[in-house]
């Protein structure tokens, strides 16, 4: 279980993912944060801001690396040499959806294996388009993202206008 | 318990948005239904319309009245003195979704709580992009908004072919 | 909406019953804290002795009151002059069967509204079964009871074997 | 129970929706897939290719056609003389959208009914929307899609950028 | 598609089971209510009166008839020659349990087909567990049950204390 | 991730226990099936018959051994030396039990970290009570359960009835 992936959108980065990533890397010998180039689903901050912004909340663990992936994740997976997929639950509704997505790349890749943790619950109720819609209102979202990119992420949500 | 906010689109009002207005106007000494104008997501009704539909059907309750708010809602709860969220529940699935904007709400402010009233049966199956929709196919909405807007609304969504 | 009534178990009360409690002793004039005697559904503690245990650590709030009551709940509620029933939602899971019930008691008296609180996320794992389970297997459930209440439920679940 | 209709995007056809046509095909006289051409939600197959599709890969159940429709459900159900409209049912998540879906409908005709049935677990994470996504990223769609279909869905898909 | 099988406990009919009788009666050329005699799971009623409740509110369809049945289902609906079990389905809770079932039953028999109706809204929350519990604690089932059997229902259920 | 625990009641083991089996031995050094015997939840099968019968059913897979364990799955984790817990997912409603079980297992250690595996499609209908149920019943479990067991299991089953 040398290598592991946890792939996502991370747009941006929130305590509920800072808190997967932790426990994961203390299970994975290498924990590679996967961030998804999507041509077709425009984000608020450029894959490239993602992944910058991942390296700099995770250097206490030297074992995480931060990337940018794009194309098929079991192809991506088997490039990276990681045979496990790690994805956080956060509710029943997520549920459905991560099934469908671990059956569909089983169906790819049966050397590609999904594990899922729990979000905690204290993160259960935290998401990227949470805090994208709560900073460009103004909210306060310093219990939702790391202190580190606080004032960054407050300030590209404000500058520009949510699409929804 | 004094003031009691109703936060929704209503894009238009149903008549399970009157259900629960009818039944929390019961309970509180004020209640505020409060039409979200959100700039990024333009409804079929402008703002102005959907306040003014709300005022036309809730003249039965005067301790009821309608406005129109932007920006987060915790901060205009405050401004109306309100300490009380007043939500509707329909299915499971709005569950999740109510949930996380319930404790993100309550993480910007502890002084504001949510309520939630379980919408009575024959109305679980109504929603606004439902009527939308079947007043745009030229359907019957009789049963499913109030009848002193039946025409109006029928009208507005048949003209205009609805944005998915 | 003077009076409302936070019906239950309680077998035994835990952090999360005790944070509905004081959410709801905000909100209302009067909360009765009000303990189903079920003849049918024998608990592991008596519902004197789980009355006892809310009515010593609710002591705080001077407009709490935990008493016993059996019988259907609608009639009760009327009997202590309440409109409201409060019940809190740990989870998507929960729904169903309180909206069942919900709709059930509105069948039966439309005079008593039921509203629902979000468990708060730090307590949306904890139950009354689960303190029991974890207790009788000598687990530490500090994280999950009221202090004051601590030995004593930690006794009785140990002493006697869980009955499934 | 001569004539059922099964609606839907088929955008495009997977091998979940052949599995809930053979088994319904089996069941009714006369069996009509209806592909749902809404000008408001543009697919990635034009309605009459995907009727197309589907006509090539439904020839081995001579009492099944498929056809192109637009405007309400229960009107065309009518025009068809078909008194039920078959549904497949993959998750709990599907669960609320149908329920909504099935009491409109009924609401606007109670000479429709609509029936469900259990998506067959080996499909049960199958979907159009998975599919395109699959082969617009050069991923394998053989064991989602009818062989005859293959390299026509994987080029289609291929050639233009999925919209989100 | 000439002949159906409801099965069930029934224990007792309710106004939600007698909706499903209904319009699947309007459907099917037979519909056999089949009562459950599960002998390690007593009910309050037993299955002969189970049976005869159904025969007495079902004789205005005289394409219906009740019976009791034990043992495996498939079996006895091929014994009835019935090619499809008719499940209603209330809430999304429902789901995975009837799915479970009716992947089991098709793995025992590819030759019945479980077709599902949704629960008409106003019913969706009458089980009857609900009916037995409000009326052994004296409360009104006029709403929940058949008129013909409100007050033999009532009585079975107050003169015995309900088992959980 | 030395050495991973699959706890369990395993009464008895499945298709689906086995896929889980196979599937977590080829990630981890050491997998621990880990037999719950709960005092106050009798089995259909004895905790050694249970263990007996993982332990036939598991010998192509030197690094996983079958045990009996009770009292506290965490204490037993760390007496094995153990910092994951492996689960099951079979269903969105499998979800809320096991977030619940999962939170309250980090509470008491956060040396032991959960990790669920959605069951492969096949087995999302499989459980140890439709096994004994159908059994019971003189249905074919061939499909549900090791060979190796199958008559093992039909005759235990069949002989006593099953306690519900």
């Amino acid at each position: 279980m040398a290598i592991a992936i946890f792939p996502g959108s991370f747009d941006p980065v929130t305590n509920g993912h800072l808190d997967i990533i932790r426990r994961a890397a203390a299970l994975f010998d290498e924990l590679v944060v996967a961030v998804l180039d999507n041509p077709n689903k425009k984000g608020r901050f450029p894959p490239e801001a993602r992944v910058d912004m991942l390296r700099r909340v995770t250097t206490a663990w030297p074992n995480v690396r931060a990337e940018r992936f794009s194309g098929l994740l079991v192809k991506y997976a088997q490039r990276c040499g990681a045979r496990v997929i790690v994805r956080g639950l956060r509710a029943a509704n997520d549920f459905e959806y991560e099934f469908q997505m671990a059956q569909l790349n089983r169906g790819m890749s049966e050397a590609v294996e999904t594990l899922f943790m729990m979000t905690a619950p204290q993160y259960a109720y935290v998401s990227s388009s949470g805090v994208r819609e709560i900073a460009a209102l103004g909210g306060d979202i310093t219990p939702l993202v790391p202190g580190a990119l606080l004032r960054e992420i407050r300030e590209a949500c404000e500058e520009i206008p949510a699409a929804n």
